[in-house]
């Protein structure tokens, strides 16, 4: 159960030193491993892609944010759900995050992403 | 762990029961239980509904297909990432759904839906 544990604190800090400090170099260099398997359909392998993605993200969006809502881990796989928003304002788009991890670093990465639609047959909200 | 593997199964029995073999209200009787928060923002809560939508979704396409790639579970929590196909011939929708047990039934359903491109940056496909 350790090694569950150091991998979602490693995945949460990656995650939020990227999106929310906007510091995707030092989110790279301090949790990434040796490869990055991109299975977005939008990035190229490779830690590169992604800091260029953070950039231009929070370029276009400078109050972006990343709120995880809660994780999920098993053997070397972590799952995070949570809500990006471009500004306090926005609805916000329901994500998806899965990492792999190899000796505690992340190497290949999964999403799936979904605006939140405005409204719902239910009161439960998508998280 | 063997209530991991336990609720791995119940899900995946009740995904598949539903979906391929278009059973729901059997899949809802065998693996339910007395309750059905839903998070999927088009559905209400509660068997009902899920059954009504496996119905109509299967009506509109009689060859649906899901097909799980992959399950992370922890806790009371189990993560399926798999694909949605209309059709044979269709790309797919990628799905995450999170489903949370009680006593090895479920009660608690998230999901986020994504079409899977035409095109991707990367050769890895989303799964």
């Amino acid at each position: 159960m350790a090694d569950l544990e150091a991998n979602k604190q490693t995945v949460r800090a990656y995650y939020e030193r990227a999106f929310n400090e906007g510091d995707p170099e030092g989110a790279v260099a301090a949790h990434l491993g040796s490869k990055y398997i991109q299975h977005n359909p939008q990035a190229a392998d490779g830690p590169e892609a992604f800091i260029g993605f953070v950039k231009w993200y929070r370029g276009e969006f400078p109050q972006l944010s990343v709120e995880i809502k809660r994780m999920i881990a098993e053997g070397d796989l972590v799952v995070t759900h949570g809500v990006i928003k471009t500004s306090p304002e926005d609805r916000g788009t329901a994500a998806v995050d899965i990492f792999r991890l190899e000796d505690g670093k992340i190497v290949e990465h999964w999403d799936v992403l979904q605006p939140v639609p405005e409204t719902a047959a239910n009161d439960n909200t998508m998280f």
